[in-house]
């Protein structure tokens, strides 16, 4: 993503620009609007689209393929037919996935905080006894795996993306030089926020890299896996086969769950790694729980009966979020493209825009907006600490509104970037 | 519960009475039987009862009363109305009540694992960073909770059972002199295994006690809260306006769920406290989750419209539970009594009947019983590290088995018992 610039020297044209910016701005606040663009939420219409899984287990039909009722306890790995599912999706091996619980951000924390107080596989102590533990960061990224680190005190690194994925260069000298480094969060495909997907080279660097720490893992949350927004799927390599090839079987953790495939929060969440690290994660579970909710994984197996009916599933939300990022499109080039102030991506998947701004500029912008009744992901927020160094990217959401209603925030969103950038310009 | 006692002299009685117990159990041995009486499972017919829940939300029909969708994220706390129907019954105010995910278990796990790396209220600091961390385990007790005792490196200290909950002379002592000792597991009514629920007495002295640690918890697992054998309803003093009044606000954790009351493993599970304690966990869960399964949640609001649809609901449950413990006592009775050689308890409510057998006994019962067919809980399960100091207890779990199924596996048992306590006299 090139950087957008200001022009340098105000002047006549500049206390013009500025006028008109004000000007707009004003006519925007008197529309009294009341706009979301804020998290990756589906819309209620990509929700319908799984209403089947509400009554699709009928009294008496309750009892997974091996025979087991699934109302009762016990079966601590899940369902055996949706693990072989979603098995393929993911390129985990069956029998190395967990379907877990309804979110994988949990399935993150958890593993992060038995990492804490349980030896990993190849780890001399608990992280919770290292003086310090470190993760590096690419930026801009998810903040929640941000909130997990802040919450287990973990020093964040953050390391820039470079449209394939990390700087591998950066990541590899800094895990080679520091033990303290002990983990790495990626969002390997159609990356929040930026849309990048990890390239090939990319996945082979992170598998073979030597680290310092003998227990360095990568935090492989598979978010997007199957969430495509055009016909290019955007093959990744399969990490844990990676792993294993370069040396390093016990290297990767992968997350995904089905919370932007069916319902959000009332999904399953899957984890996979090598046998070593899912033995270290059975060990622990088996302590905190005595199965997931096997009602409804049983009711996600019998809507999903293999990995093709998941992919024909995600082309018809493709058919609901194409129209919204497209209006996202339209609109910025419309009215931010010849005025050259801003560049924003255009994501092959997933849940997101990522829109730069003039440096110092993404804190205005989203003050503005919401000043206008449009409310933006706080700037920064795909920042370690929320700190943007440049304070310029703005996460756009457009999957739950309308596809006018995104026109309508978009809309205001680049009276608000003109506004920002003219002030700036003028200052 | 008396002890059992065994005839201390051998002599042609006890020669006649090990060789008749020897040919019952040679019989036994022949039958073949392969019956389980290990866990307190629900049977098929009680969760039959909750099959309701499958059907109960229809497409269109995913809204809760405040108009969430319950289909998309959000909403950490869980839905209102189904914590209102459990909050006068867990005796906690609703708005200090969440409404979880699926299991109590991991409320439990993780209430233990956010104190071991967050700062408790009242707490000096983590519990990892303490040099150890004591629990009180009144034993006999549930076996999982010293599961989660291990996994966290927490030193378990046993202490006696009275009938009425724990021996509080005992408990008092400890807690008043050890500041290591940072917890107590506590299951007030109808306690796994023993069946027994804490008196207004005990827990009156359980939220006045004086402890040495200023983070000292009560992790009151109030699983069996309305799962009535019998019409005596044993009323429980409520914990948390108990340790309130007794000025000590933040001392309890409740923790419960509908596992037994719809779905083993498919319920929603709950956890209530002091506003302070449950803005620390809401901070910490937020960490870990953007909300639970609201779908679960709003099937179950709909199935219980209030308490006392849950209360009529048990009621059904005790209909077919009644029955199984009827078939334990009848045998017991009619194959022990005569013999003296064991004793058992009534309970009121719960899912176990805990037996004791003559000292030194339990394991063998076990081992006998395992080759004749019939898997009991592991003698000593009840008991941190396993370990019962008399080896004379066993817990009986007959809700899963049919109640010709009990019968059965109940008279070997007996063949069981008899023969361990002669070889024991014998010897």
């Amino acid at each position: 993503m090139s950087q957008p610039s200001t022009t340098t020297s105000a002047g006549p044209e500049q206390g013009a620009e500025l006028a008109a910016a004000r000007a707009a701005y004003e006519q925007l606040r008197t529309r009294g609007l009341s706009l979301d663009l804020t998290r990756g939420k589906p819309s209620p219409e990509q929700l319908d689209l799984s209403d089947a899984l509400l009554t699709i287990l009928q009294p008496g039909d309750v009892r997974a393929a091996d025979g087991t009722d699934c109302r009762n306890y016990g079966g601590l790995q899940g369902l055996a037919e949706l693990r072989a599912v979603f098995a393929g999706l993911l390129d985990v091996p069956a029998d190395q996935l967990f379907a877990c619980g309804n979110a994988s951000l949990t399935v993150m924390h958890d593993v992060v905080a038995h990492a804490m107080l349980a030896v990993l596989p190849g780890a001399k102590q608990r992280w919770a006894d290292e003086d310090e533990v470190r993760f590096l960061c690419p930026v801009p990224g998810y903040d929640r795996h941000f909130t997990i680190c802040d919450r287990f005190g973990i020093t964040m690194v953050p390391v820039p993306l470079t449209g394939e994925g990390p700087d591998m260069d950066v990541v590899e000298e800094l895990v080679a030089a520091d033990p303290r480094i002990k983990g790495m969060w990626c969002v390997p495909k159609y990356s929040n926020p930026s849309g990048e997907s990890y390239s090939d080279e990319t996945v082979r660097r992170l598998a073979a890299m030597p680290t310092a720490a003998p227990d360095f893992r990568l935090f492989w949350d598979n978010a997007y896996a199957v969430h495509h927004l055009t016909d290019d799927r955007t093959p990744l390599l399969p990490v844990l086969a990676a792993c294993e090839e370069a040396g390093h079987p016990d290297r990767a953790f992968v997350f995904a769950s089905t919370s932007k495939i069916t319902a959000a929060g009332a999904g399953v969440a899957f984890l996979g790694s090598s046998p070593a690290n899912m033995a270290w994660y059975a060990r622990l579970a088996a302590a905190q729980t005595i199965g997931p909710d096997k009602v409804n994984q049983l009711r996600h197996a019998r809507f999903f009966t293999d990995a093709a009916a998941v992919e024909t599933h995600m082309e018809r939300h493709r058919e609901l979020l194409e129209p919204r990022f497209a209006a996202v499109y339209e609109v910025l080039e419309r009215e931010l493209g010849p005025l050259g102030i801003a560049t924003w991506t255009r994501p092959l998947g997933g849940y997101f825009v990522s829109l730069e701004v003039p440096e110092g500029c993404a804190s205005e912008v989203v003050r503005l907006a919401k000043e206008a009744g449009i409310a933006l992901t706080p700037a920064g927020a795909a920042f370690p600490g929320g700190n943007d160094p440049r304070d310029s990217q703005i996460r756009l959401a457009p999957s739950f509104p309308s596809v006018d209603e995104v026109r309508s925030a978009m809309e205001g969103v680049a009276v608000c970037v003109r506004l920002a950038a003219a002030e700036r310009a003028a200052a």
